[in-house]
């Protein structure tokens, strides 16, 4: 068995959901001690984070990564446990499988391999872990981390995400940006009274659908080179108490915005203002920006590097793609730093039955030690 | 100690709570016995139901009233509890004095004078009773009573209802109808997707929005010399899985037309329906009719003769209204019965310190029975 496979395989058997590590990143940490890694244990609340660093001075690489998976759902619709890593048909079969401890150890096999190939290579290379990337808030892993580093004046030049990109073969597609997630809790005020007295209430429902109306109909921008429109959405939207005679007093609409680099949260957040106001309304809203949007540009020396590296070891001119949801990259690139990802191919991810062919996870430590050689030997 | 004002004690001490009778039915079918009524217990389910009649052929006048009250609420909000009756300031206090113990009392001191003035009056004089009014489904109560009146061909002339119906002073306002009540829930159903891929998803939310706004702004009728316009309202919205990065698949939403006799049932659904089509929605309807519209017509012999009693006991011409919301006058009216409803001031009903003025409920009796003596004697 490969070493990338069999530390994958180490990785899977741990059951390491949100929030939990289960020990990956003391496996990975004891591993990088010895090869020479300096190593930070960055524990916040019930999240490990992992900060491993080697070499010093000059421009920083690091990888970044997550050791938590998202549940499992009921173990027996899998063909084979989840936490129990299987090799069938030339494909690894396990929880994180392809999002994301087939990357991450890919990345721990690659950094050993450069730092003993090139023991004086240029700068830093590091590798950034955390056990909570697929919680629902990620408010203790690469968020915190960054804040802490941002006050000791850490500096991160390229970042290369390992989440699986790829669509239909290895490298086909790396996602050179992501945009940005901005949310708002809106509540809709109105006057509660019997359904038999409307004259006597003001119901915010009807009130309130002419401006979601307008909402849903608006095109915030036309997008850019780089990134589709920016888009609109309303999650969630409860107003009643649950009688059938009784009019609401209030409505809570849950909106979030996907936007491009062609709009800002600001503008959003004041032109959606602007349309509740114009309706009357008398209502509150509740921001959250947990992303802005972040492009790594055309012709920067990450995104070129990591194309020419898929160019060559993959035989494949990748996509440059900003679509999809958010990630970890979203704290890394205000730091200042290029963000590029590149991971295996994510067909099945969030899914039962989660796989990695086991010929991909075999090729991405050269990848990963060729982006680590080009940048910094 | 008046009867009336004895017997409205007696009952508000029972915690008749819907769809508890709590023994009101039997202390009155034993004073009504006594009368020489004929007395009989349709019981459905956990309702009791009270039918006592006292002469035969010719029309029936039959008074309508319920034994059930409205949760008290906490004990302690109430100045004396409200299952103990007490007089003070020149009103009665207690849970139902106003809604409608008293005049249920009223009605049964007012029956057993008139039959004793009267013992061989013209037609039928009856009492009709449930505990079942106050509840949310009134399933087992008025409904299935005139249910088995239409199985036996059980005729019904004028009804009474006991509802609280006056506003400021006893016998100013007098109910001659009531609005008919039709109910939806209408289920939209979209495609549920990830908020960063909305072209993959439909969002039921934003698909419904526009319909929305059309059904909230269309002016359905606009009512008639005895109704006031047909009413639209939402009650209930809702839809989301509660996560925020989720459009749903389906939404949800509860709505009510108060409806005048310028539309038909069938005319709002099919409007509704209409209306929902045109904007293209997958969507199905749950429709329930709970009431149709009634009146008794202006000139009618009941409603003349009532406005006339209140002229000469209470020196007032009542308003004659159809406001407000239902009653169990919805279930008699399609028997062909002409309802009017007449009760004490109804400031305080559903409320803490319910009460009646002492004075009102010891000329009630008096009302009810020249209704008695100028449709019978």
């Amino acid at each position: 068995m490969s070493d990338v496979l069999e530390l994958a395989c180490d990785l899977i058997a741990r059951r390491s959901t949100t929030p939990e590590d289960a020990g990956c990143q003391a496996l990975i940490a004891g591993r990088l001690t010895g090869a020479g890694f300096a190593i930070e244990h960055l524990r916040h609340g019930e999240v490990d984070n992992l900060w491993a660093t080697h070499g010093s001075g000059g421009p920083t690489l690091v990888f970044l990564g997550h050791t938590d998976v998202v549940p499992s759902g009921p173990e027996s619709s899998w063909q084979s446990a989840p936490f129990e890593p299987e090799v069938r048909g030339g494909c690894l079969y396990g929880r994180g499988a392809a999002d994301m401890k087939g990357s991450v150890a890919a990345m721990v096999v690659a950094l050993e391999r450069f730092v003993a190939a090139h023991p004086h290579h240029a700068g830093r290379v590091a590798l950034l872990l955390t056990s909570d990337e697929e919680g629902p808030t990620n408010l203790d892993g690469v968020r915190q981390v960054t804040d802490a580093f941002r006050t000791r004046g850490e500096r991160l030049d390229w970042c290369v995400v390992g989440e699986p990109s790829s669509k239909r073969r290895l490298g086909d597609l790396v996602r050179v940006g992501r945009r940005g997630s901005l949310s708002a809790t809106l509540t809709v005020r109105g006057v509660q009274g019997h359904v038999a007295y409307p004259e006597k209430a003001i119901n915010p429902i009807h009130a309130f659908a002419p401006a979601l109306v307008e909402l849903a109909a608006t095109r915030w921008d036309e997008g850019n080179a780089d990134f589709p429109p920016t888009s609109f959405q309303v999650s969630n939207l409860n107003a009643g108490t649950g009688a059938t005679n009784v009019i609401p007093g209030t409505l809570v609409a849950q909106v979030n915005f996907r936007y491009s680099t062609a709009s800002t949260a600001a503008e959003l957040r004041a032109r959606t203002e602007a349309i509740l106001d114009r309706y009357g309304l008398d209502w509150q809203p509740d921001w959250n920006l947990s992303g802005e949007p972040f492009l790594s540009p055309p012709g920067g020396r990450l995104r070129e590097t990591v194309r020419a590296v898929c160019l060559e070891l993959c035989g494949v001119d990748p996509e440059q793609s900003t679509g999809g949801g958010t990630s970890d990259g979203r704290f890394i690139a205000p730091l200042g730093a290029e963000v590029v990802e590149l991971g295996p191919v994510n067909a099945t991810i969030h899914k039962v039955d989660e796989c990695v062919a086991v010929g991909d996870l075999e090729r991405l430590p050269a990848l990963y030690q060729a982006i680590c050689e080009r940048l910094l030997a």
